[in-house]
């Protein structure tokens, strides 16, 4: 049957091209391989402030004065620790196997019986949420992999920075200097991306008044999405499955290339050149490497992101790096998602801070290619 | 500081008359009042279909012969059942007095954990999760609202329609066929409305390869948005509040109009005439109105309706007679949005099932209205 339906005005498959709202929160040039956050490049803000300035900047519009972030840091200090309930879901409700996102999904869905203020829509109230999201989600993604690995859960600390509690509550050990400073980096570097695909979802669903814990939960769903997060997690597969079978990184690259395959890591949506995050994470990556004496990781890395550049002018993105940082800071590689997410929580409800100060739902068409006019046939009669 | 940012090629704020995808599941026409399911006009479906039906129609496309529903329908009865874990989960983690449609996005999102196909995305997995889902959100719902009142769980039976062991399991006993049938009809009524902001989140979810149960998670978050779900509540409460005060349905719907309020269940924000979903749930109303002895709903909806229509060409949309019907079912108010899902969980299916089928990133873009060039300044100088 024809298709009668009206021609709409714009049609973008996956609304490539479309600009759906206004924001004031992330710039991205991909020509040029420039990030900004707030206005501050990315390399600036990564060199020069903490995730928790970050934080303060991605919510507020400014990087906090001294007293501004004491008073942040005490905050998110103080809400690190998660509901009793919550432990004892993840021991006793969270089969040991449960996929990791899929986990903090419905604990992060969970939280929300335990906020009194879950339904409060006031800005003050998103904003306490945000601040609430942004210490907890670390606390649980620890204790998910202690409970799955049989040991005790560690209690947040009540000092430091996220990056050096979250990486105590993970280890059962307090992080060295080096340890802390790569893991905040890392977290700077992966705070906000303007709209991918978990912020959109974010905005839309915080775009039907529904609240925070709604919105955050499907942004984790989204960020689940192979598509999305996940990439640095096949870049330490990759990684790891050359190291076992000793086929070389150049030779990899070759094979992979000659069947046109997709190299993880390498290239992306929107960045045409060098993936600025991925430049600092290189450096990072440098110094943990000679700090571990371990350096086929980067060697290899290497390797890959020359052979790819040279064949095929693709350059490395942010989870090309970030696998081997993971890894050589001794993290499982199922968590690289859910510290993807400790790091954009901040992003994702800034977004959402941002779409009600100034709410319009956000609703698309989809163009009708079905039939019309069926009448239904009585079921004794179909066949 | 000025705005450097590039233009973007299209910007529609909400993506309002932006068409994002091409879709064969459902037509509206706004202006004639017409809504079709695969090409049948949904009042043929309401009159000659059951949900069952209408569920093998969104799914695969046609209507089914009565040997495809009695497979689908053995299928739905087999998988009714909730894994322990989730009634345990509903006991013992979950407040008595959680918001049911947070409850219930919490539940959704833990069946992934006990769904051995959870994370297999072939269209046949993904068939059955969505016959999974559908099967077991009424089980989860009923058992939701038993717990929380301290009465026994009823576990659903191995037969009868969807419709029929939802109110057996809410009610514990079974009910008569004039309340099945018109649960039934409520059902086929809201299972599917083209990219509303909850089936539009499904399938930005669902686009980055997510698995089903995230997508799902995600639109029952955007549900729960008062701008989306939740309009039969208000009627209902303003209803009942009209009641208890004894002012007329005339006289409140002069004072809205002269404070411009908006009047919950009229106008919508697609159907410019009388959505046609409210038309037959006008006559369901006035049926169970008859049956039970209870004219008033109608009688004070009639009168808002008319006046509304008169003063401001505005015509009731779906939400307005169904908070009556629900009402009349003996079904608490807070449910009403569970049981939307209930039914649209079909539509948010069907929909995955063809994003999935020739699968691109929904990712539009935001125009960036921040500064550029921003250096860091050390913290200790800031102020």
């Amino acid at each position: 049957m024809a298709d009668l339906s009206a021609p709409a005005p714009t049609f973008a498959r996956g609304l490539a091209g479309v600009t759906a709202l206004e924001s004031s929160i992330c710039f991205i040039d991909g020509e040029k391989g420039e990030l900004l956050y707030r206005g501050y490049d990315i390399d600036d803000l990564a060199r020069n402030t903490t995730f928790e300035e970050v934080a303060y900047l991605l919510w507020k519009g400014a990087l906090p004065t001294q007293a501004e972030l004491d008073d942040l840091t005490a905050q998110l200090q103080a809400e690190r620790t998660v509901p009793p309930d919550l432990l004892d879901h993840l021991r006793h409700h969270t089969p040991a196997d449960a996929e990791p996102m899929a986990a903090m999904r419905t604990a992060l869905s969970m939280l929300a019986a335990y906020d009194a203020e879950s339904e409060d829509m006031s800005p003050e109230a998103n904003y306490r949420k945000s601040i609430r999201l942004t210490a907890k989600l670390p606390t649980l993604v620890a204790a998910f992999d202690r409970i799955r690995k049989g040991k005790e859960v560690v209690a947040p600390l009540q000092e430091g920075s996220t990056a050096y509690d979250f990486l105590y509550m993970l280890n059962g050990e307090r992080p060295g200097p080096a340890a802390e400073e790569i893991m905040d980096a890392a977290l700077v570097l992966h705070a906000e991306h303007s709209l991918n695909a978990s912020t959109f979802t974010a905005r839309v669903i915080g775009s039907t008044l529904a609240d925070i814990y709604s919105a955050i939960t499907g942004a984790m769903g989204a960020l689940k999405g192979p598509l999305h997060g996940g990439a640095n997690i096949e870049v330490m597969e990759t990684l790891l499955a050359l190291d076992a079978s000793g086929e070389t990184a150049q030779a990899y690259v070759e094979r992979k290339l000659a069947a046109k395959e997709k190299i993880m890591g390498i290239g992306h949506r929107v960045y045409k050149t060098l993936d600025p995050r991925a430049t600092i994470l290189r450096e990072l990556l440098r110094g943990l490497s000679e700090e571990k004496g371990e350096m086929k990781w980067l060697e290899m890395s290497d390797t890959i992101r020359t052979t790819v550049k040279e064949r095929k002018g693709l350059d490395a993105n942010v989870d090309f790096y970030s696998a081997s940082v993971y890894y050589l800071l001794g993290i499982e590689t199922d968590l690289y998602t859910p510290i993807f997410a400790i790091s954009r929580m901040t992003g994702w409800t800034a977004h959402l801070l941002e779409q009600w100060s100034d709410n319009a739902l956000i609703r698309p068409r989809a163009q009708y290619t079905g039939p019309r006019g069926l009448t239904v046939t009585p079921l004794a009669e179909r066949g």
